[in-house]
């Protein structure tokens, strides 16, 4: 992309309604601009990103043998009373009446309507295990929507949901989804951490949510630092594995790692003080196994090997994948601006030429764009006449984890500058071998078009 | 895919709710599953079509150097009250009151808001040509939702809107934005023909709908059959160059093309008789140049060259991608079922195994979904224990557009089945033959996975 064409509506000055770095740097880098209170529209730069993640989620999934799917963002009033939610549902659900007087409402979650759907078509164990999933935009009204994406009203969000014949069966979703989950936020360049989350009604040990560290955390967190050592990197996984997924599971929920609501503070001193950590997280995600709840009030049952009918095991597993932009900057920014791992940045590198309209500049910068692309990578090449300080400052501040820097100066020694983001470092060498140390920095990236 | 492992709730029983043959089919091959009145959730196999449209919408506005972004579901209402449009939308729009009592709508389209970018973040003309789009959900509260995904009140639509400081400069976003729908209609299989639509309150020759000629339209047409000669084929365009859309354009728009709204018996009379049409239609998009309404009524102006402040001149883009499942479906199906034409359908192939259990028989299925896959085709092997008769009906509702079918008897004589959907045609060959045939049947298409 050149920029010329593209619409990044930096912005030079700090916007004073923002808190929090991600939400400051979200629309100071052109991602976001607020619709209205809590809503936000994705400019071009925020919606690559939002896309890139999306797309990273979907590859996950399907990966763990889940189904995808899409349900719409409105639902009828009906199938949440047959739950029962839809009086314990508090404010923050948006009621809806549309011209028929008919109640509705924007989800803010879809167990109702996955288990109509399963009841709807499903009758026999052998239909089982099944997990569906979408990724679709819900609403929360929020009494006070704050911190950009983070806590916004409108917001994009996937939600799975497993239906096993047992609860065993059902313990295995459980323990695939958090393997899952674990890959997707490694990919995304993220630690994000599971942790024991509070059981609510159902009780055991049940439900986890994952943190990623960040001073800006709405959680106190508490763990053992043995946990913030472990990556599935390349890893095989088998997913139909029992055995391989509970032993994942296993390696990352022995280290102790609670929030303050589960915190406990015994448990917690038992381990060896230098490894005994507190932070604050963001939640990004959480899996629950709920049994039966929505199963038995819903009359969501199959045909068991014996004949009888039987309600299905459920559970749900979610992902916030527009609140997960503002975690990863949260997690990965610096006083210039933001800096995206490679696996999500909306571009792979950019190309700074400090004097446009210098024929040699102008056609070296051309020549490393076409090699980019060719090679499959996405540059963002500043092809505006404007000063190269500026140049500089737009391209620290939407974070791509490259910069190749163009100029008649260098080019007559043959030479352009590669800069990393992340370290600062820079050095001096010939187009050919910048193109070349790209192609590796991205090797065994996923490389097709976020698009 | 696997079917024993996917979730394809097929049914037997024609619904009796839907009167047109793309609802109905779409409920029959478990592609959608109505949630209340005009709202759909997508299935699978129906969310995977949805998706790949979505994909297809994206590449060919990116090739047209339009920008993608997304805006959110849910406005405020004040934007409407200053276009004036809140008043004047009826009952169709649907209005909401949040927690704090200000009033909201489900967007049905997304001029104001996207005005309101426009005139915050530029003002300078050279910060144009601009076209930015996004692919959302909208909502539109109709009376009487019916035809399924056709007529609902949930749909899926790319919306984009240009921006241009002179009315030349607006017209040629105009062609390029015809230029870039014929493309993206072709690639799906259709035959979209650009009518001239009922021009509004502005007047002038500024609109035309694109229509699928289907006997189940909502329009009438009339048409001089040379139109539907016309087609682009493999011709390489230039969205840059002012001529070439402009010369496509006048190539698609001279031969007489209206629908009732608009038509001229006089006009219509003077075709000679054998190329007069009459038929109907089905609306799969609009686009729309209506000058400066939107810039003068929220004042979105940019300093022109000359320094003086000029409201810009806009114009509104829409496909509607959920409507553009059922049209396919209007356009391409016979009485066993749906017919995807090969750029849109959600498996290349599918496998059939006529005696599922038989040792030679699954390992030639195994061995030819491996060797789809590698090629980057995704087939679809119905590997359950049925019997073949069901299988084939199935295979014909859900409508690959190839089918292999393997089984002892053929491969005693080291053959298989290949089967085209479209012609009925069939021919026995080895495996490796039948795989050849496939990959050579979607040379040329995009092959990435749609997910």
């Amino acid at each position: 992309m050149r920029l010329s064409r593209y619409f990044l509506p930096v912005l030079k000055e700090t916007p004073s309604e923002a808190q929090i770095a991600s939400h400051r740097l979200m629309l100071r880098a052109g991602m976001i601009k607020q619709a209205t209170a809590g809503i936000y529209s994705w400019l071009p730069l925020g919606f690559k990103i939002l896309r890139k993640l999306e797309n990273i989620v979907h590859e996950e999934q399907v990966r763990a043998g889940h189904i995808p799917m899409l349900m719409p963002t409105l639902q009828s009033a009906d199938l949440w009373r047959e739950s029962g939610r839809y009086d314990d549902y508090g404010a923050e659900m948006l009621r809806i009446t549309d011209r028929h007087g008919r109640d509705m409402l924007y989800g803010p979650t879809n167990e109702e309507l996955i288990t109509d759907i399963f009841r709807s078509h499903v009758g026999s164990y052998k239909d089982l295990p099944l997990t569906l999933y979408h990724i679709q935009w819900k609403f929360r009204d929020e009494v006070r929507p704050r911190f950009g994406v983070m806590r916004g009203r409108e917001f994009f969000m996937k939600d799975g949901y497993n239906f096993d014949l047992t609860k065993e069966d059902a313990l295995h979703a459980y323990n695939r989804h958090m393997v899952s989950y674990l890959r997707t936020y490694e990919r995304m360049g993220l630690q994000a951490i599971p942790m024991r989350a509070d059981s609510g009604p159902i009780g055991g040990d049940d439900t986890h949510e994952f943190l990623v560290l960040a001073e800006t955390g709405e959680s106190e967190v508490f763990y053992d630092s043995a946990i913030t050592d472990l990556s599935l990197g390349e890893r095989a996984v088998d997913y139909n594995s029992w055995d391989d997924c509970a032993a994942i599971v296993k390696e990352w929920t022995t280290p102790y790692a609670r929030t303050d609501e589960t915190h406990d503070e015994a448990l917690f001193n038992a381990i060896p003080e230098a490894r005994r950590k507190t932070s604050r997280g963001i939640e990004v995600g959480q899996i629950f196994y709920f049994g039966t709840k929505y199963s038995d009030a819903m009359g969501a049952t199959v045909q068991g090997p014996d004949g009888k009918s039987t309600p299905v095991h459920m559970g749900s597993h979610g992902i916030g994948v527009s609140r997960l932009v503002g975690a990863i900057i949260e997690a990965s920014h610096d006083d210039k601006g933001i800096i995206w791992p490679e696996g999500v940045t909306p571009y792979h590198a950019g190309i700074v030429n400090v004097k446009q309209g210098d024929a040699e500049a102008d056609a070296a910068c051309e020549a490393i764009y076409a090699s980019l692309n060719a090679l499959g990578l996405e540059p963002l090449y500043d092809d505006r006449d404007e000063r190269a300080g500026g140049k500089f400052a737009t391209m620290d501040l939407i974070g791509l984890p490259w910069r190749i820097t163009v100029g008649p100066r260098g080019l007559k020694n043959g030479v352009v500058e590669l800069a990393c983001r992340r370290t600062g470092e820079s050095e001096e060498l010939p187009p050919e071998q910048a193109i070349e140390k790209l192609a590796l920095a991205y090797a065994g990236h996923v490389l097709r078009p976020s698009l």
